[in-house]
């Protein structure tokens, strides 16, 4: 590809994109008629032989894979939780693209690593996270991750590095680790023990109230027990938004036990903290005052364009203590000075994408306004639907809805038969391709999440989408 | 930003990449003249209470962001590893960021899954790796990972799980596993033992043999021992291609071993693997048909944008087994079917991008040609180069040089004062903005790496080089 028709060819991508952005409803499926193995199918088994041209290219995008997706930014999609993009937010990822630098270092790409740095500063002070977090405090910092699943396993590693005094390093001895979350918590904890080679077993499933929220008394006692074990409890996470039900766990409290035992706390507000940067929603962010780490996902609700996690620690001592490695072909002046960050110390991989340009992008030419609108929108809209299945006698929603998750189920005469019904409606729903829900489990019932996210998702969609859930529900 | 806003934003970004990449040498220095904190101190120190125009950023981005930034794609750019772009991956990018959808499983985006797993065949195919790693074969498959760090890591739990029967997800017993690798692999394998609780002490360090390479001897023996200590081992890293100097461990005699032993055997290609697209130089994949993973990165030499790392294995149910963890909110038919591949139980994080688009749309239309034709140019500069500073007496070539790399150092009368030079030569190279080296240690020698790999690099580009370097280092 010559450099003109890059131009050209870019040209067209953009205007592809921004009509398919402007009308992300228009004659799709929010999920496709489609079974496994039907793409594959309909694409060259084998690497072609001669040149295609990029309008082929584009034309197989359009008739194959385009059909084939789920369609994250459609009107219709209230599922798993928002993958919001942004114009400036995709602008950001293409001048990274282009500029093509690897940013694993300061020295590798110093104006990479500091506009990331202050972003993190930036997204402290609007989204009203403790001074602690800033880079410019005595022991915080922030970073971006690939996802939160990546920003809870360091958090995991520099909590056991801390406990350990570092000694985890190198003699890798997990034998007496403990931790503590609810079953609510995202499975990324559980896996994340896994993979760190402490193992299920040693993930503490702390009891949970009617809420679906922690009982911090019921954490105490399990800590307590633990240590009498001779036990090494090191870690809690709270969530700030359950994926289930958006459950909120009573950070304060929990922070209380955990000054008390010396536990890393890290609050998980991966779907839900950017409610923060709306002034009336910042309840969201109580207790991180006493938090030892903190992560939230701007490529979510925010529109940030996947991938773009948050991650702050007000520990980066621990954080690089347990992910700092330097051999000799990495090191440089910089990094031996202690002068600058080299953000691969903080993070699992090495290498990293110039990922701070879509923050800087979308803050400073649409700014946060747009976002609080719509969050307000979306919030307003979510408690309306509550209302309307409120009174509707057949059905019930099970848990509380601050934001903009409500999880509803059919009634049955048995659990058995009130789930049967909810998995058919959601099934059912989908099935007019008009709609996309994702169900999930509330202590054993079966629950239909509307999760009103998307971008693109209007007033008239949200009551569309449930004067469709009415019609299709069963007469009782 | 309107649609019609981002439209003509868009067009002008491209443009101004097209420009950026039609002369990345033009007028900048490889490396900045910069010190940390210097491009924060001309940014503001918090978010603008004011909208700005798009230009002003573009404006911004100019003056202050990219003279910051380390020029991974100038001519002169001959440090850590190549991190090439090409026009098509940048649409790629571009049109993935547009999509916004998340890949994290099937359901979630059925042609994002199937599209990517096609890539991954193509991709065998046309590095000749052996056919039990294609998708279609009975235990195999592929992923794309965002970088090797990962793939490195994921392999390593694959293999833990393999030889713990899958006991250690959930009891997290660690305590007498082992793994091997050299002094020269790279950091991100000990940085993986770290994480998966496993420790620096219970990586072995091979011993290597005069061309930097395992001696498969030394590890046989090395088993034995640990066996009889009662230990487990269970995990041999190879490198095609060390980050020091480009070695290449026998991967041949150490699959024997490993085969013996019933040891993963994990070969790590991150750097020199692509190779393999010329046919010529398919002796690097020496030794894979026995191997259980084989990982390499396109988004180095190939030029697909970072992040693109490819991770085969040959034996998926153990890679699955380390990384499955289904919680209620992401089950569906076709993951409870097995009908369907769900690339998040490949992988550390839960969300990724459609990174597939940017291999589909360089195979097609650019295919792989001039790849092989830049590698064939870059392996012949570098051999030429070896004989440059073969014929200078100052200069010594401390490594073999078989591809892309070449290591060289000045002569001293011991061991000190020859680093010390050699460092005085790197610095004072590096000092004129028009290259960039880096050093590594190879048995205690200080080491300039040259690295032939960007894609804007040529042969004169690498001339000018040595004659710098000759001219610069002092007469004896």
């Amino acid at each position: 590809m010559t450099p003109d028709e890059f131009r050209r060819h870019g040209h067209d991508m953009v205007d592809w994109i921004a009509d398919f952005l402007d009308d992300t409803g228009s004659g799709r499926r929010v999920f496709p008629e489609i079974q496994p193995g039907d793409v594959r199918a309909r694409l060259p088994e084998h690497p072609p032989s001669e040149l295609e041209s990029f309008d082929d290219v584009v034309a197989d995008l359009e008739s194959i894979i385009v059909p084939g997706l789920t369609q994250w930014q459609h009107p219709g999609f209230f599922a798993w939780f928002p993958s919001n993009v942004s114009y400036p937010s995709i602008l950001g990822e293409l001048m990274s693209a282009g500029l093509g630098v690897n940013a694993m270092a300061w020295a590798t790409s110093p104006s990479a690593t500091e506009l990331e740095t202050l972003m993190l500063d930036w997204m402290q002070e609007l989204l009203g996270l403790p001074a602690r977090f800033r880079s410019t405090s005595e022991h915080g910092g922030g970073v971006i991750q690939g996802t939160a699943s990546e920003a809870t396993l360091v958090a995991m590693l520099a909590a056991r590095w801390r406990v350990t005094g570092g000694d985890i390093n190198a003699d890798g001895d997990t034998t007496r680790l403990v931790g503590y979350c609810t079953s609510q918590a995202h499975s990324s904890i559980e896996k994340g023990f896994r993979i760190a080679g402490i193992g299920s077993e040693r993930v503490r499933l702390v009891p949970h109230d009617e809420r679906f929220a922690m009982q911090p008394g019921a954490l105490a006692e399990m800590i307590a027990t633990d240590r009498s074990a001779g036990l090494l409890p090191f870690f809690v996470c709270t969530t700030h938004g359950t994926t289930s039900s958006m459950a909120f766990d009573p950070t304060p409290a929990v922070a209380e036990i955990c000054e008390r035992e010396r536990l890393w706390l890290h609050v998980d507000a991966a779907m839900s903290g950017i409610a923060a940067l709306e002034l009336s929603l910042r309840w969201v962010n109580d207790g991180l005052d006493r938090a030892d780490s903190y992560t939230t996902n701007p490529h979510k609700w925010m529109g940030i364009n996947f991938d773009c996690n948050l991650f702050w620690t007000a520990d980066r001592a621990s954080l690089i203590g347990a992910l700092s490695i330097l051999p000799p072909y990495l090191q440089s002046a910089a990094a031996e000075a202690g002068a600058a960050i080299d953000y691969r110390d903080w993070q699992i991989p090495l290498g990293r994408r110039f990922r701070a340009l879509k923050l800087w992008f979308a803050l400073r030419t649409e700014g946060v306004e747009p976002v609080q609108a719509m969050i307000r929108d979306h919030v307003a809209w979510t408690q309306q639907l509550a209302d309307i299945f409120g009174a509707d006698d057949r059905f019930e929603v099970l848990a509380p809805h601050p934001l903009n998750l409500l999880c509803v189920a059919l009634r049955g005469d048995t659990v058995e038969s009130a789930n049967a019904a909810t998995d058919a409606l959601i099934d059912a729903a989908n099935a007019t391709g008009e709609v996309l829900f994702t169900r999930t489990l509330l202590d054993n019932r079966s629950a239909l999440r509307i999760s009103v996210g998307a971008r693109a998702t209007t007033h008239r969609d949200v009551l569309g989408a449930a004067a469709l859930l009415q019609r299709l529900a069963p007469a009782r």
